[in-house]
């Protein structure tokens, strides 16, 4: 059975209004995923995630496998229990870190070699691996092993890589076992129109339950990415979730949705708050602006998150001024309210059949004075 | 009228139960203060530290003043509304902190000068000053200003250092204006009881709605500080609040709570949280230690703090070697409500008249073969 239904369509795009069931709850999409990296959303609880609306976030392998180690999250009775995560999880490979954070890695058709990016350590994925750390971990849906293509790349590069990856989900799928667990399968092929629809039509004869497109946001222009999701998304299966990986900012998530995207996942809510970031319909602020130093005024006036509720941009800027740890927590908190109160919005635009209005007035909201990040 | 009333007095001891009525609601005591150094305390929400049961934090007037700014404060509606603390809240006279943080500093008749830690500029507090710092934050205590003398230090350094605080006093005494506001001498003296007394005696021919024993746990050993609270406590009104500053460590609440204390603050269950030492029943543990990898029970299984609710040792290990932000916030939500609930037991065994019991079940607790801090 398709554990994925599609409730509405849109007219004017891509955009579709649907609900994914996984071992741990359904998923309304389009989703938004915070990411739990070292299985914690940095400086959030998980049931102030849970909170705040969120029914499935990510896990990453290549993070969890080194540490604490996908054996003991076992033991401890898998990763929903060992964070205190009611809801789903879905992780990564691993291919975009061992790709972007080992410090040495070799790639071999059998799988990659790397030494861990904390302690040096030697290790080594294999497709076969990368599945069992992802039946240890637990997670409602795991991702086949892949490589990460950089950007630039050349074709040939992204032609061979994409090959290599496509036998590797093969090989994943032959390995995957866990009947609650989701296997999706990733697209790559770089920014070559024919590697990528080369790669779709290998990976859709596999028959997975969902599909990503990888080797994007890896630094192209914003143009060139959402070219690929023009050439990828219409020749995917339209019953089958389509999850963008590692994006992104407010307006990718629209322009993503309205290109027939499901499911987004990036750091851009939570680190951008570490650094002081912060998102609202206008536009983001940098709160440590000596601006907002007497500022009695909420972050947004229309926000409803404990921060908006509860303290002045003034109060913000002086503990991020002393570096307090409290401050961390209250941007994370406001920046993922904005970014899963945003894809609400946006699932109830696609579902009334006015997506493109709600887009005309997302991008009118932002053209106003101030404030806007500097 | 008295703000401080008696409920009961222990029979075996001189701990006593009461409430101290502040234009912030009462506080029952014997009370433990959160410390609150930059208007938050460290890593928790104002409303997870009220949850934990807390009506009454400190902030401190030195850091305060300097950043963000007593004008800026009062601006923002004081201290309560900029902090959104809705309980009450103690401000210390910053002396400690310009005797112990800052750079450079000269004492004189008329009060100090100092250098700031942040960025070195050049600051004078008198006591004057200080009540009007304190006015502007419009905590409900207000401390006078004083010199902590340092341990050990030479009987004429101590003499003329209270002798001094005692004219401070007096002069905070006459510029204090604010009535929502209690202002609390500070007894000075260092070590030696007939100075501890002559402190005594001449602060309370001023009638203050209460008093602090100040200059203990700097350094001096354990026995040390009980004396100088056996010689200064007997001396003291019965009717007033007793405020031992600084202090202290679960046997320190304890071994102060026989001695007559009723009020403390001490930066160690949130400080030491940080550190990853919590504390329970039976001694305080470390969770970077190897043994917890693997170990599935929390902090302490009785603990009905949400962290031991929610999250194994082995989790709270893991974030804290990966350096994960949530976990200074979860540990220190543990440690302040060992602290909290730890008072709420000394309340209702003095109010049960059954303290003598308590305190040897408290150290009886701690004889036990493990977890110990090593």
């Amino acid at each position: 059975m398709n554990p994925f239904e599609i409730l509405a369509v849109d007219s004017k795009s891509r955009a579709r209004r649907g609900r994914l069931l996984t071992s741990h709850g359904p998923v309304e999409t389009p989703v938004f995923m915070p990411v739990g990296t070292q299985a914690t959303i940095k400086a959030l609880s998980p049931d102030e995630v849970h909170a705040l609306g969120a029914r499935i976030i990510l896990g990453n392998t290549y993070h969890l496998s080194l540490r604490p180690g996908a054996q003991r999250i076992a033991r401890l009775g898998g990763l929903h229990a060992f964070m205190a995560w009611p809801g789903a999880i879905l992780t990564d490979s691993g291919g975009f870190q061992v790709f972007s954070l080992a410090t040495i890695r070799t790639i071999d058709e059998d799988g990659v070699t790397f030494q861990s990016h904390i302690d040096g350590s030697r290790h080594r994925i294999t497709p076969e691996s990368c599945i069992e750390i992802q039946e240890l971990l637990g997670s409602d849906i795991a991702m086949c092993f892949d490589e990460c293509t950089p950007y630039p790349v050349t074709r040939d590069y992204a032609k061979a890589s994409m090959e290599r990856t496509v036998r590797w989900a093969r090989r994943c799928r032959n390995a995957h076992t866990r009947e609650d667990q989701l296997l999706f399968a990733i697209v790559q092929g770089g920014v070559f129109p024919d590697l990528r629809r080369a790669c779709v039509e290998a990976l859709t004869a596999m028959d997975f339950p969902g599909y990503a497109v990888g080797s994007l946001a890896v630094g192209e222009p914003k143009e060139v990415m959402l070219d690929v999701l023009e050439t990828v998304v219409p020749d995917l299966p339209h019953d089958k979730p389509r999850y963008l990986m590692g994006v992104g900012m407010p307006e990718d998530l629209v322009e993503g949705v309205w290109r027939g995207i499901d499911m987004f996942d990036c750091v851009v809510p939570t680190r951008n708050a570490r650094n002081g970031m912060v998102f609202t319909s206008r536009g983001a602020l940098q709160i440590k602006h000596s601006r907002y130093a007497d500022d009695p005024e909420p972050i947004e006036a229309a926000c409803t998150c404990y921060t908006c509720r509860t303290f002045s941009r003034a109060y913000l800027r002086h503990l991020f001024m002393a570096k307090e740890l409290l401050v961390y927590r209250l941007l994370s908190l406001h920046n993922l309210h904005y970014f899963l109160t945003l894809m609400e919005s946006i699932r109830d635009a696609v579902m009334r059949g006015s997506f493109e209005e709600f887009r005309r007035q997302f991008y009118a909201r932002r053209c106003v004075e101030e404030p806007i990040a500097d």
